[in-house]
């Protein structure tokens, strides 16, 4: 029961993009603008900087998610692999999507000039990328596509409510304030080894919240309800810090056993993304010494879906024919324990 | 260029389950809470009535979208296929999540008993049916998964605003009010021929929206914009009606050619539930006389993605040994051609 056969033949990572709005907003800029204090997000969250679609200071829309994918998703089609004219699918992974109907891939597609291909977009926090990558994979192994435009991206500074005094706001409400950031990445996947030549081997997710309550709670507002004044955001963060370095190492280690891989055989580790401080304890906590660390979220903030491209971007800078990488993530909205591992050919 | 490869062995589905929330509302029901005349919806929907997961009178919501699901696919979970100890994956096709995090599959999974399996949830319009039809299939023919749970259904009634006075609306924003209902079906997709033995030949979702504007908006508001007097749906009748019984026959007969068969062969057709007026005079247009109509959106109103388990439902109870039947399904939101082929072995 439940137990998936061996996966097959990999599919390839031939090229990634991605794109981060507008400059990067530091701690200082971000607790002027939220009216919070700047050393208390250094030290609790760890988040140096973070890009917005949103203006802070005229608090307008600059960018919507189909943008910020579009341009991600050209970069990757500009990349050495297989162009726009080859593409057989596109996927999108996020939980912010631009408006419910049209799903926001058509968006992009629209944007990037593809047309009579499938687009799927999967509703999903920060496994989405990662379910992204699997349903890509899968399609190839099918053996009725051969190339896939794969992309994951957040517009979370549509919760940023910059109108909220939040002076006396207690520590678990400023978080959702400080922690996020928006962005987009693509990749092109494709049956062949061509452009950067990355095996992607395996591809985890997988449900694992049966009887457990959500760790993060997003809620959407429609014409009934809308006016209520209710809270759009909820975590549980004792249950994250909790939770999520655990489900980290075993994540890791069931994928080195699915590949049959030894730790020591890592080059890099792609750990989750939560906060600059989590992610650095998540790290420690994964203790594969001879893996060197990739992470951007001290820098791009927890741009959600984002996460896994731009971790890989700067993989792929590194990385050498042979070497080998796992990215582990964790969805905590309903417990998804989800992860990838590549392989330069 | 974008040309699938031949689709590969069927998948099949062993066994369907529906659920339509609480008790018939009938257009005498829906004009007096609504403040509009139930002449007009008879005439201009031809809708007779709908189900609603809100109380009409107390404005009071009773089942969310995971709850119609869960009961749809335990449903199915009972039928004459798969268990759910047989359960690999689960999909769910929606656009009108009950949060943006979790997404639905996961409660639903939960509610169902299911854990440590891959889940999905697409966000789209009436496709989204059809694309979780497509990604189960494509998911069975990698060979790395044998059965799966497939869901859609959707609680439009999310932005049945009650308080509002129609009394002087337009017609075309009074559509938004009566078009609609809730719903969610089931099935359970297996590798194998199995419980009802229905060969899932072909499944077709297709982006061909390039540089058209959207027929269908359906809006979400955040904490940062849900107080803007907005409206959240919004729809293009004009471009609808004229451009989706066009596609509908396009689909039809595309549908027909990929597989070889013959319009005579078809023993069924499941048109597009867009209204009772709209589906009747789509059937007509796609002049298969030979085939039988299977439709149910005079008496379930327009629930999206529920209605092409509500209509194989309808179709199962018919279906002989060796018959054949062609479904469409048409968003026009980006103007996604959908569609699956069907036959009872």
């Amino acid at each position: 029961m439940n137990e998936q056969a061996p996966a097959g033949p990999p599919a390839y990572l031939a090229a990634i993009g991605t794109e981060l709005p507008g400059d990067p907003v530091d701690n200082a800029a971000l607790a002027k603008a939220l009216g919070v204090n700047e050393e208390w997000i250094e030290v609790f969250i760890g988040t140096k900087t973070r890009h917005f679609a949103r203006d802070l200071a005229s608090n307008t829309v600059r960018w919507s998610l189909a943008d910020l994918c579009a341009r991600a998703g050209a970069r990757a089609l500009d990349g050495p692999g297989p162009g726009p004219e080859d593409i057989d699918f596109v996927v999108l992974g996020t939980a912010t999507p631009d408006t419910l109907m049209p799903a926001t891939v058509n968006h992009v597609a629209d944007q990037l000039g593809l047309d009579q291909v499938p687009t799927f977009q999967l509703q999903s926090g920060c496994a989405g990328a990662v379910q992204a990558l699997s349903l890509a994979r899968t399609m190839i192994a099918s053996g009725e596509y051969r190339n896939g435009l794969v992309m994951g991206g957040d517009v979370c500074s549509k919760h940023l409510d910059l109108d909220r005094d939040l002076s006396g706001a207690a520590p678990g409400d400023i978080v959702n304030f400080v922690l996020f950031g928006d962005g987009a990445g693509a990749a092109v996947v494709s049956a062949e080894p061509c452009g950067e030549r990355v095996a992607l081997h395996r591809v985890l997710n997988r449900f694992t919240g049966l009887g457990r309550e959500p760790g993060q709670i997003i809620e959407w507002f429609g014409l009934a309800d809308r006016h209520e004044d209710r809270q759009a955001l909820k975590e549980d963060y004792k249950a994250i810090e909790e939770s999520v370095p655990v489900m980290a190492v075993e994540i890791l280690w069931e994928l080195l056993g699915d590949l049959d891989w030894d730790a020591e055989d890592l080059d890099y580790l792609l750990p989750p993304q939560l906060s600059g401080r989590m992610t650095a304890r998540i790290f420690q906590e994964l203790d594969v010494p001879t893996a060197r660390e990739i992470s951007c979220v001290a820098d791009t903030g927890n741009n959600g879906n984002a996460l896994p491209f731009l971790q890989t971007e700067r993989l792929l800078g590194r990385m050498a024919a042979g070497e080998k990488a796992l990215a582990v993530a964790i969805e905590s909205s309903k417990w998804i324990k989800a992860g990838f591992a590549l392989e330069k050919t």
